[in-house]
């Protein structure tokens, strides 16, 4: 499948290497080319051979499926920058927190209780298949959740089009997660991001990223 | 120990009668004796002969520890007809979340992100030591946790006082409580309470509350 995964951050990085191991065609998209490669980019890159670099909207453009690894402060621009044409009919992974840092550590919510940052992007692209997933976990878990206690933990997703959270729970599978749970439609995305206070006061406990949350049922 | 429970309803039943069972001599409070007598407290309390039945200030006044098992929007009114002075030096388990079911199901959050309804009742009784747990379980699952994969899932304490916290521990350990984690100060129940809105549509999803998390680390 051809992925777009816009954002070069870790996020991006780990979504993107995951997916071209499992036979993907990858495209990072980002705002600036010229700049990520002026920066610490070229060094992953080159451990990366298979995984191109693009602006937003050309690594979106063929994409079946794209990935939203962009911040959350960040993420409607992005959208936005790669244009309502480019994303229409196509799922789009939306993995960001609404995190405001503002206010120090740990970081608030800009957006909440009766909204998300999932229906917003939904909203704001109608013609786009969008699911929630993936934001409750590190990066490098998303990635490669038998890392931890051989992938027994659980991930979730949310949308309002049942195809495309199929899609999406099927390249969760292939990454290697075996819980995936199905919360309902986009609206439930207020439930996984409404999680992060928890899971930002969870990583200052612990000392360590590496943990997640199994519904034990 | 001496143990108030604030509360009639299903968290306050299963704590009351999971308390008496290990032990403890507990008075239920209620805001109007007579009121709850009237209902269906009666076939409960014949059930469960040893726990007494007080108004709150008489329940909570020669308790060692007070448990909130009050909804999320009584909770305050509730603490403030026990007395500033009843509570003073106790040990306050707060069970409550500030659910505001003023638009519907699933419910929004009163209280949340920058606050808690955790702090809202330490800063209005600052002499009591407020320990928030339990609050992201169903009430059977706090009182006998090992009906559930034999207790393998986690609970959480927040709370500015280490003996108190350590003295809640001691009670979630003894109800047979395996995992709980001390997320920190009074202000880390803001993660706990927030959770909420996840396991309101993992209620609705699963079709059952005999669930809970776990932190897989």
């Amino acid at each position: 499948m051809r992925i777009a995964v816009l954002g070069t951050g870790m996020v991006g990085r780990a979504i993107a290497a995951r997916a071209t191991e499992r036979g993907h065609e990858v495209t990072v998209g980002t705002r600036d080319v010229a700049a990520t490669r002026a920066g610490d980019w070229t060094g992953w890159a080159a451990a990366h051979p298979q995984v191109a670099l693009a602006g937003h909207a050309d690594a979106a453009r063929e994409a079946e499926l794209v990935v939203n690894a962009i911040s959350g402060a960040g993420s409607l621009p992005a959208l936005t920058a790669v244009g309502e044409e480019n994303l229409a009919g196509k799922v789009l992974l939306d993995i960001a927190n609404p995190l405001d840092f503002g206010k120090g550590f740990p970081p608030t919510l800009s957006v909440l209780n009766d909204d998300s940052l999932g229906e917003r992007i939904q909203r704001a692209f109608p013609r786009t298949r969008v699911v929630k997933a993936l934001n409750t976990l590190t990066a490098d878990l998303m990635a490669h959740p038998r890392q931890l206690a051989d992938g027994d933990h659980t991930v979730f997703v949310s949308g309002d089009d049942p195809d495309a959270k199929k899609a999406v729970t099927e390249l969760l599978t292939d990454f290697g997660h075996t819980d995936v749970i199905d919360l309902g439609d986009i609206t439930t995305a207020r439930g996984t991001e409404m999680l992060l206070p928890l899971w930002l006061r969870l990583y200052g406990r612990l000392g360590t990223g590496n943990f997640n949350i199994k519904i034990v049922r």
